[in-house]
This record gives structure tokens, C-alpha cells and sequence, in this order.
């Protein structure tokens, strides 16, 4: 019973590195079939997050709300990472979060628990 | 014939009015039923666009690109009128449009279309 | 300007007639193609809705409500038709659809404007 | 090996406690945020499951089938829960699931799987 | 009374022209806006759909069946109006649909019915 | 330590058959309840995959893509070893999701990740 209690410790302190790991991997995997559509909306999505009009904070809000109310828990992940580069305050993504949970509705909040818990670990980190 | 085109001009030009039309009359109805949780809802709706941790044009960004990932025309047009009134400039509304394309895909340009033709009636009537 | 009022009121009128004939002729076209999956899912359709562990009445509020977070207007209206026939309460109606809303987000809201205009059109016709 | 099964089993046999832990522990974490919205989402979704016109058990029927083919495997644990609370039988149960699955389509299958796996250990317990 | 049947005639047989149409102008203004995200998106959905490893037909079947599970009638009608041009046989069409709704549910309905009307209008004009 | 690695090892390695048992037991279970709703649609759901007016290839090619746009990992996990059954090429497959995630957008790359993932594994047991 300690020792899983133990396994369980172990993989809730790695779930921000595990996270970035898979992903990086996978997405290599990904540009290494020379796919020229996924190399493309790969390429895009690097650029349409740089300061333009709007400037990269607004624009990783955006990517964290509707990543949030289309309930996708990596994206949501992704961007969270993102903002807490951004030196976002705790306040200003739970606001932002709550907009999407009212506009996306009560089936986001199991999504909402997740960041919260993810947002959470990337501050210990610091 | 010509009648036919005469009354699609006059429909064109009155979409931003028929569309608040509809929208109160309607809003007064389902207000009307005395359901306590639609009136929360509404309640709730109209407080979480104000100025909070996040300012009231970052969270009409929030509700306009959420609501096109989520491919709902009515949501796009309300906050479009929002966005309008809070006096965001083309190129931003467009660029934040453009990244919940990206986002949601292709399948989102259609709506996309209607979003840019209704901002655009927007702007004749300043 | 006038006769555009007219047209639009004539419309208005028809709705429920106009949604189900087109919902028919269009139907039978489909069940004219021989196609047996959709032959077959059709077949389903009418059995599911029957009489059997849960009563229908219990089907059709389970049908509306799940339409309507999937923001499908025609089968929203398809449903209300049905609980019509079995005479819901307008209260009933307007309460399992803020249930709905509650679960499916504000983007529900604009398809609940329509149900409930379509439902008021119902009950004049009893 | 042996270990490796041992722990598997552990792992089942806890998937209710642990569903609910969790969902507890972040639910806590989320209002303690003092986000004034999150809070009243909650509080609605707390009083709009009570009897009202249409009874609780109806209710939860709504809320389950709703989750179900929104295809959120959290919310649907939840209204298993309460409908288990509520003595619902299973055939009525999964007579709800299947009218959501067609609607929803085989693409809500992987959900219905693990709906009723749920289920069946919920029933366990009684 | 007879007017208005005679502009609902006129209409159903401009349908074709008037989304076409509708699409062109609203793409022009799109690209217009010398958005570079909407550019490029615009110029790899040209690319995606060019012989590849698979061909244009796979790739237009390919478009259309996910197009109408995503419920985009915009989108459907665009590939359906590609598959025309590639001369699929109608029954090819229906299957490809029919399996589209048995995995996207009866929530597709409302929109295999748009769809199949759409291209027998496609057909009459060949 | 060396134990929880050796742990993640085992997990990747049976992916598959893990997958394919849970599937079955499941199914089984599923059909047992005696629901006609659930035993029809199970039964349609093989029939809609053999060759017709198009042939198998084509049909899992859209079951496939389908259930990327629609973002369901097991969908997408039960087409991927269905099309390895029916030798298609790794590039095939991966201009296929390429496709998909252009019209689903980039919230549909975790899923992407997690197919290619899939595929690259049922690859290595030819």
C-alpha cells in the first residue's frame, strides 16, 4: 500500500516535465514524416501566437479559453505553461477560466479541476 | 425580380438591428417564464464581462473567440457588437479571429465569413 | 415596406408547418436512396423513443435536452413537437431546458431563444 | 509481475473513492480562489438538480444523458453517482445511455464503456 | 400569396449560385484584410486537397464525411460541390454520409437532409 | 525507482492488447444488458464497414479521419488497427490525419500525437 501511495507522489511531481516530454517527442515524430500539411500548422501555430496587433499575452489568453471551453486538456496545459511564462497572476487565469466555464458551460469544469491543478504545480516550480 | 433583390438589400441592411430585436424580445420571454436558473444564468452573463482582475475589452476578446471555436454565429455577433462599442480597431478583431481559426479549423470559416461581413455593418453605422 | 412585414408574418405563421414539411419530403427522399444504414438508423429512431424501461414522455425530455446542448435546432424543434403531442407543461419544458443551458454554457442560449419562440408557436395551435 | 497485477486491482477497486477525492480536493481548490463567478456556477449547479416542476430523478436522467453525449466521462461518474443514490435500476439506466448513444453516435461508445464499468462497480457497493 | 411562392422557387433554384457566391465575395474580403494567419490558412486548405499520397476523390470524401460529423452545412456543401465536380455517383455520396451519421449520431440528421438536397440541385444543373 | 520504470514499459509494450481487451470485455458486457438500442446499433456499426458502393479501404479511411475531427482517441485507436489490417501505408494514414486536423484545427494535434503513437506501436507487431 506505501508503495503506491509512493508511485502515485512520484508522478503527480513529474506530470508538468512527463507532459513536455510526450509532447516533444510526439511532435518530432510528427515533423519526421515530412507531411508538408502538419509541418505547416505546426510552423502557423508558432507564428500566430507572437506579438502582432494584439500582443502575446492576449493572444495566449485567447489560446487557454478556447482551448478550455473546446475541452482540450493538453492544449489547455500548453497554454497554461505559456501564461506562467508570461508571468500571468493566479486572478487573472482563474477570471479568465471562470469566463469560459459560463460561456462553455458545466461539462468544462471537470477540464477546470485539471488546470487548476496544473496551474497550481507550475507555480511550485518557480 | 427586381422586388426580389430590393428586399435582400433591405434585409442586409437591417441585420444588426433585426438581430438585437430578436434578441431582446426574446431574452424578455425566457425572463418572463420566472425560471429561476435561466434568470441566474442571465445574471451571471451580464456581471462577468465587467472589469475585474481581467479589463472588460480582454474579456470581450475572451467571449468573441470562444464563441467562434464554438461556432455559434449569435454569441460571434453579440460580442462583435461589444467589441465594437469598446472601440477595438479591424486589424485586432480580425487577428484575434484569425488564431481561433487556426485553433478550430477550417471548419470555423464559415462563421468566420459572417463574423467579418457583420463587423463590417458594424463600422457603416458609427 | 409593407408587403415585406406581410411576408415576414406569413412565415412566422407557417414555421411548425414548414419544418415539417420539408423534414418530410426531405425524408423520404432520403429513404428513397435504398441506403441501408440510413434506412436502418431511421428504423431506430422511431423504436427508441417507444415505451419501454423509461416511459416516453421520459425519452422525449431526454431527447429535447440532449438536442438542445448539442445545439441542433431542427431536432430541438423536432423534440418539442413531440412533447407537445404529450402534453408537457410549459414549466417542465422551460425547466429541463435550463438544465440544459446550466450544462451546455451561455453558447446554449441563442438556441434556447428559438426553442422557446417555437414552443410558444405550438401552444397556439392546440 | 504479480505486483505489477496486484496494484491494477487496487487501482479498480478505487475508482469511485478516488473519483470522488479528487473531484472534492479540486472543487475545494477552486472555491477557495474567491472567483465570484466559479462560485455561483457551483451554487447553481447544486440547486438546479433539486425538485422543482420536474422531479430530481428526472433531472439527474437529464443531466446524465446530457454529459454522455457531450462525451465528458466526469460528469457522467457524477450523475451515475446520484442516479445510483436515487435507486435507479439498470435497466433504466442503460435504456437513458443507449437513446443518448444514438443521438450521439458510435463515437459516444468508448464513453458508454466506461459509463457502465462505473456503474456495475457503483453497484457493488451498495 | 402566389408572390411568395414564386420567390421561395427563385430561391431553391439560386442556391447553388447564391453560396458560391456569397463564399467568393466574403474570401475576397477575407484575404483583403492582409492577415497573414487567414492567408495562409486559405492557401494550405488549396494544397491539402491536391493529389498526395491519396487522391483528390479520397481526400474530397475525406472532407466532406468529417465536415458533416462537425456539422458545417457551409462545409459540406463546399465538398459536396467538389465531389460533383469529380463525378462521384450519387449512391457513393449517400454511403459516405450514411456512414457519417451512424458515427456522428442522429444530431446529423438535420444536415444529411440540407446535404442530399443540395446535390440533387448539383445534379440538375450538369 | 527502477520498478516504476519498469512498470511504464510493461504499460506501453501491451497498449494494444490492453486496449483491445478492455474493448471486448466491455462490448460484451454491453451487449449482454439485452438493450435492442445498443445490440442494433453495435450490429449496424459492423455492417456500415464492409465494402458497398465504396469499398472498405475508403470506409475505415473515414471512420478514421471522422473520429480525429471528433477528437475520440479510441475512435481513432479502433479505425488505426483496422486500417493497419488493410495494409495501408504509413504515409497514407498520415496525409489522412493531416487532412483531418487542418478542417478540426490544432486543438486536434494531442490526438494526432497520440494516433501516430498508436500506429507507429501496431507497426512494430507486423
Amino acid at each position: 500500500m506505501n508503495r503506491i501511495y509512493l508511485l502515485v507522489n512520484i508522478n503527480v511531481m513529474n506530470k508538468e516535465k512527463e507532459f513536455n516530454d510526450y509532447r516533444s517527442r510526439m511532435n518530432d515524430r510528427l515533423l519526421e514524416t515530412d507531411d508538408k500539411i502538419i509541418k505547416r500548422i505546426f510552423n502557423l501555430d508558432m507564428n500566430a501566437f507572437l506579438d502582432g496587433h494584439l500582443n502575446k499575452k492576449t493572444k495566449e489568453l485567447i489560446g487557454l479559453t478556447t482551448s478550455l471551453v473546446l475541452r482540450c486538456d493538453d492544449c489547455v496545459k500548453y497554454h497554461l505553461g505559456k501564461c506562467h511564462e508570461l508571468s500571468f497572476k493566479t486572478e487573472e487565469i482563474i477570471e479568465a477560466m471562470s469566463v469560459s466555464t459560463l460561456i462553455g458551460g458545466t461539462i468544462v469544469i471537470p477540464h477546470l479541476r485539471k488546470a487548476v491543478e496544473y496551474w497550481d504545480e507550475l507555480n511550485k516550480h518557480v
